[in-house]
């Protein structure tokens, strides 16, 4: 089942059901009005909404058109985002450009950031900055949301409560960085609302992809039209969601509705830190870390971050070349001009 | 005017207003079923509660009893928490504790974390924990509820934004701590669910207690029936409300319903760190901090964290001694037992 939010008057926007190949979708506020209200229900909510795709598919089901640029992120607004570092390489990356070891923890442990929730971008909304000083840079990732976790509960029980995925670009101000995490307290003006996908999907959905914890396809990321990266998601994915679940869940519940991301999706090439997807490599998801690769491998960084106008795109396709989630796809904007 | 959220079968509750002495409390959902709900559409919402609250104190309007005990966090779960530390004695004495300077930046720059918002404790709910050995501790703070804040608000813009104001336990798992912020990214597991006072008032309310930005009156935080500390919301407070709401919205904007908290309460008595309550002083808004005035004046700290039984009390009286906000009063409990 495909889920999409279309924008409304309302700040969480309306609740439908999007067929599979994302060209048609079906009103469904008899079930519920708002993705969080059926996550709130899921129990309930979640086979109901499961036969209006089926309808949807078998063509008995009345529909309208579905646009990607009419949907907001799936939850608008949100009560949880939290989201992992699962790609160790990219973390490897981060230190050896800065001269410093990776904590042998860092193996075991995941880490994990509070994100701000209360107002996400939609998947085609612009990036607004008031400062291109600030370093503007996509991460393309992959996320869940969650059904209600208990406190302590196993990775196994953390899988089980897994109900959606999508894609997310975290958007990051990465000159707003060194100077907040030097201050101890983590990420706060430096990760300003991040977009999600224009569909979240079941896990059911996306076939032997999906193996419980891992999602094993590329994610496609491009900039002003080219390709940037197209890393695989289901690799060197060090903690899958269910041990990145768990370890949110660890000394607090979940409340149904929380999303959990992965972090930069990040693989290694040839077992080193990858070539730029211009120089034929697999490409990076993130600005950042081309420019980590070009200050350890040519002792400065080279490649800009955003600019006012560049325009970002995430997508991730199945094996027949369908986009799943629709497409995240940004420009960037000075502040006052949206 | 005073509202609560009374638990119901819900996640959200039910939204009441109060009485000024908190014995009464009338329905509103005719004006909006929820506190969120009004706090989305405060323009309309606002007045018209306002006129209910006249008429409780009238007693033009049908009442019920009001018992604290019913109270939910006046949002059992909101879309953002994010919570100061505006009372730099508190963060001179944890440098001061190991050996640390306070850098300089600290006086000019807000120290703020993003908390978890997706379930908060009701006032009257037990703190709950799977070891005590994860140094389990109270922070008595104040926090505001803002409405819509636009990106890049100025101070001024952001004080005019405080809708409600309420008193916080932000739990904290100490010995979580120094592991979790050596990681870089800031709290998760070490700050489980908060708690929020049974009642959040308006700033009208307070009346001269409230200069705007900062509230002037003693936080009285008790533990097992004995004062634990009763510093001053008021004094020493380094950065005001404005400035700490203007910090979270520097590069982004704030939906409205988000929490913003004040960080631990803590004054300096005589220019100096301060003595125990039990000593005649003004004491603390935490243990850590009566810790880290042990171990500097002598060397470790004696103080124990909370251990399960033991109960915290978190108050804040107006100058003819009635009860505010009522209080926060929560007992430690293991997992498993509530």
């Amino acid at each position: 089942m495909k889920l999409a939010t279309l924008k409304d008057s309302t700040r969480d926007g309306r609740l439908v059901v999007v067929s599979r190949d994302l060209t048609r979708c079906s009103e469904v506020g008899h079930i519920a009005r708002t993705l969080q209200a059926a996550l709130d229900d899921w129990a309930h909510a979640g086979p109901r909404l499961a036969r209006v795709a089926e309808g949807l598919e078998t063509g008995s089901q009345p529909a309208i058109r579905f646009h990607e640029h009419d949907a907001a992120s799936p939850l608008p607004r949100a009560y949880q985002w939290a989201d992992g570092s699962a790609y160790i390489n990219h973390v490897e990356l981060v230190r050896r450009a800065r001269g410093a070891e990776v904590p042998e923890s860092f193996y075991t442990d995941p880490l994990m950031y509070q994100g701000g929730s209360d107002g996400f971008l939609g998947p085609r909304d612009p990036i607004i900055a008031a400062d291109e000083a600030w370093g503007i840079d996509m991460e393309g990732e992959v996320a869940v949301i969650v059904d209600d976790v208990p406190m302590g509960a196993s990775e196994e029980e953390a899988r089980s409560a897994i109900r959606l995925v999508l894609l997310v670009n975290d958007v990051s101000l990465r000159n707003l960085v060194p100077a907040e995490l030097a201050k101890g307290f983590g990420f706060f003006q430096s990760k300003p609302a991040s977009a999600f996908s224009p569909v979240a999907v079941t896990p059911d959905e996306l076939g032997e992809a999906w193996d419980g914890g891992r999602l094993h396809l590329p994610l496609l990321v491009s900039l002003n039209g080219k390709t940037f990266g197209r890393a695989d998601a289901g690799t060197d994915m060090t903690f899958d969601f269910g041990r990145l679940v768990a370890h949110a869940a660890k000394t607090r519940p979940l409340a149904a509705g929380s999303i959990v991301g992965s972090g930069t999706v990040s693989n290694r090439e040839n077992g080193g830190p990858g070539r730029p997807a211009a120089a034929g490599g697999i490409g990076y998801s993130c600005i950042a870390e081309q420019r980590m690769v070009e200050t350890i491998e040519m002792g400065a960084p080279n490649t800009p971050f955003l600019a006012f106008g560049d325009t970002v795109r995430i997508e991730m396709k199945d094996k027949t070349g369908h986009s799943i989630f629709g497409a995240i796809e940004q420009t960037v904007k000075p502040l006052g001009t949206a």
